[in-house]
């Protein structure tokens, strides 16, 4: 058998991060899942209750695209009293024209966190107004920082609100992307103070409450929210998404089952207004035809961005000649 | 993080076979599996059309069991003409109670043979007559083989018969089993002539037109079918299972979807008349109650199996210290 590459969180955190490249290669797949070419089957879940645990498994294979990821992603919520995360997993990749193992990539969850602070990049970069400077983000954890971290790629920023539940944790990442990135950076007791004269907010919380409401947009905004993955959770209130001039998700029928959209549809708003990411992408949808409109994008994950960062991450580790190799 | 164990082909098969301790680790679960207790999650499958391939993903969890195998298998049928193996796969193994990588067991398919053969004997075992001396086996690839070697350690076994399409395959087949096995063992050309005074008959074979009908049949004997797992696949004439007197499945809304009892069920066979072999392990439900009964056994697979195995074979190599560690 042809052999196989180990590659560890420290080598993936070498080769990979929220540059230009990695950014185009999330792009790149959403409109082949919208144009209903990528073979990608609902998310499998395996349920472990007398350890408050889950494990998730999501593949996808892309037509062109060298190897074919399948992520297993372990959320355990009794780890933290063991000292252990909550969150954690791997990714393994096959070659997509045999279907031999490749590599095992143990990211420890970096992937993912990368994948989904590159989406929400290329949600901003397509709707959100090309002049936008400042920056609203709802939560305080690893995706917060890496979201804002990712919006400079698209847009110049020069002002950073932070809103976090802990109002320490939302100083201390204000204190940060400040220094990091040459920018005006400051953390609010309110969502509404940090939403006002926002021209980017991004939602990065697993909260089943949600905490932005129609009030508080106001013209030329766009909202992405990254959050919501499973029924219970959503950030949005419902008539946020009535509210919005365009409404734009990653996958429509993951959004209605698993995202923002199953709350609004349920009060009324009706699915067929949505568009999904790809098809404004593709030029086939417009996503924001003025400065005035205010945009929503509801981004839930999916297996084809995981197939994206994980080829490419273990092409430029080959390059770089990083990793273990391992005859099998 | 723990730090994870990397296991090749040559380390598993150094560590696990068909003994005893394997066939009562693959054993206990099915009265696990057959209770509700396990979570198990329907097969995921990814779809890969360009290259006549799909991957195939299973797991399962069972309370009390230390690890969760989610093994991934490869089918790509354009590989022989690149030199590849059409079949390949892996395992990984998660903490049960933490959702921690384990190990990743790179066994190119080998734990999935083992589990199936002797699931096989675990069947037999169960099923056929205590005093079963013979044996037919339908089909001469590594699983017919195996399947043999497994019931060995379940019956005294003094004959073999092999029935296979390939005449030259069932030949050498026999040979091999008589020089390892010590026992009469011969090639036949037909089905009948391989069942007529067996005792015990396994169907091996992936194929889509049913080659036992129910005029082979002879009192006291016991058949398990291995071959079907997929909806176009078909060991058994559907008058095989109405002529049985005892209908036993892995699982029976599997086998009724992709195994034998989908033909069976559409040609009039009673679905509440199939026990699970997990009943029948439990002893809540009759296996053979009589030496002249005809049994039948479907078993489709499962990946609890998987588990069970990954998790025996990940202690046995830790224990004799094999296989590379990785900090990741």
């Amino acid at each position: 058998m042809p052999d196989l590459t180990v590659l560890v969180e420290s080598d993936l955190r070498a080769a990979v991060g929220l540059g230009a490249e990695e950014r185009a290669a999330i792009e790149a797949v959403y409109p082949v899942v919208t144009a209903g070419r990528a073979s990608m089957p609902p998310i499998m879940r395996i349920d472990v209750p007398e350890h408050r645990g889950e494990i998730d498994v999501k593949s996808a294979y892309l037509p062109g695209w060298p190897g074919i990821a399948v992520k297993v992603s372990a959320g355990f919520f009794d780890n933290p009293s063991r000292g252990l995360p909550s969150l954690g997993g791997l990714m393994m990749l096959f070659d997509s024209e045999t279907g031999v193992p490749q590599a095992a990539l143990f990211d420890n969850g970096f992937l993912t966190d990368l994948r989904t602070a590159l989406a929400g990049a290329v949600a901003a970069d397509h709707l959100a107004r090309p002049d936008a400077r400042r920056v609203a983000v709802l939560g305080a954890g690893v995706q917060a920082g890496l979201q804002v971290r990712a919006l400079v790629g698209v847009r110049d920023l020069d002002q950073v609100v932070v809103w976090a539940r802990r109002a320490d944790a939302g100083r201390a990442l204000a204190d940060e992307l400040a220094d990091e990135l040459g920018v005006t950076a400051e953390a609010t007791g309110t969502v509404a103070d940090a939403l006002h004269g926002a021209d980017i907010a991004v939602t990065t919380t697993p909260t089943t409450e949600p905490f932005v409401v129609a009030d508080m947009l106001h013209p030329g905004l766009h909202v992405t929210a990254v959050g919501s993955d499973a029924e219970q959770k959503q950030e949005l209130a419902a008539d946020v998404l009535l509210a919005a001039d365009v409404v734009v998700a990653d996958r429509i029928d993951q959004s209605t089952r698993l995202g923002e959209l199953r709350a609004a549809v349920a009060a009324g708003f009706d699915p067929d207004e949505a568009v999904e990411l790809g098809a404004v992408i593709a030029g086939d949808a417009p996503g924001r035809t003025t400065p005035d409109q205010v945009t929503v994008c509801d981004l839930t994950g999916t297996g084809a961005q995981d197939t994206a960062i994980a080829t490419l991450a273990l092409q430029r580790c080959r390059e770089a000649g990083r990793g273990t190799t391992l005859a099998t």
